[in-house]
């Protein structure tokens, strides 16, 4: 039985050391600070465990060998899973549990949620033929990416334009944006 | 919308220091020996929170403003909530989501699931009267529970004991077993 998410998704993808954890946190703080709910998720990438406090009495249940081990403190919840077959799908169900207005997720380049690509250098355009259901494309150089059709952005530029980021993620319908670089302060509805 | 968990729970419950985090890591070890998939949920009790490892993104997150956190490795997911309301019910959702075979729960006394009290000293004795549903006790003192209508065990002989004390907690009708004292290697069918 799966809950289906009522909260809008958006993955920050790119390659390592593109931005993708500056990004990630400037979000969360934005979003926090207009008192949004936000969830969060992120990929670990290959060969790499979350790090686990050890003497602890969860660490000490996988160890002992339990697959799922929870620990429930006065203000905070924390859940351990050993289990390497978790698809995407199924983590987001974990927060449907949960009252949050928006899920923001790291990685993952190969699911179809809508997209932000953060484009470092020139060989990382192939990621824009690669992926599906980008929305918006943070890049360091602007050159890289002017001729490209998609709403994009400097990452430089990211604190000030947080807000119409943030709308420009959230919003359902976004077929009235421009398209194009996002300079600082500029509208970006068309009939603004 | 609630799953109905289809796993037996059992909770470890008693006071400080009776015992409970090595029972639990022993019936930990033995499901597992036996194949089991087995969860484990604790409280950490009154002002303390799960440990978290400072300098990972999903602390990171959390400091700016996210309200649930996880992050997936290869072999493990990591999911952190900053949230002081999970009522247990809602927890043990989440491991609606996991195979497993059996919920072990340390903790959470006023719970209604079948239970294992841990009995140290003569004053724990009140929690008897305390509690609902309560299977079995370990005591320290044989001579504390003798008089009691209820399945007991000795902690000192809780590893020849394991097999039977997990076919009690997993079974689903107890009415069978005998009530008493759990000596090492006694058979606990009456008509075994």
């Amino acid at each position: 039985m799966q809950n289906e998410p009522n909260f809008p998704i958006c993955q920050i993808v790119g390659y390592k050391n593109s931005g993708k954890t500056t990004l990630m946190e400037k979000l969360i703080r934005y979003f926090a600070s207009q008192n949004k709910q936000v969830g969060t998720l992120k990929h670990h990438g290959h060969g790499g465990e979350p790090e686990l406090v050890k003497e602890t009495d969860s660490y000490k249940h996988l160890e002992a060998g339990s697959r799922i081990s929870a620990v429930q403190g006065e203000n905070q919840l924390q859940i351990t899973i050993n289990d390497a077959s978790s698809k995407l799908d199924e983590l987001i169900q974990f927060y449907t549990y949960v009252p949050i207005d928006i899920l923001l997720i790291e990685g993952y380049k190969q699911a179809a949620f809508p997209k932000i690509v953060l484009i470092k250098e020139e060989q990382d355009l192939q990621l824009i033929n690669e992926l599906d259901n980008i929305i918006a494309i943070g890049t360091w150089d602007d050159n890289l990416v002017k001729n490209l059709n998609y709403f994009t952005f400097i990452m430089e530029e990211t604190d000030n334009n947080l807000p119409r980021l943030a709308e420009y993620i959230t919003v359902k319908d976004r077929t009235h944006f421009k398209k194009g670089n996002l300079k600082n302060g500029e509208k970006l509805l068309d009939n603004e």
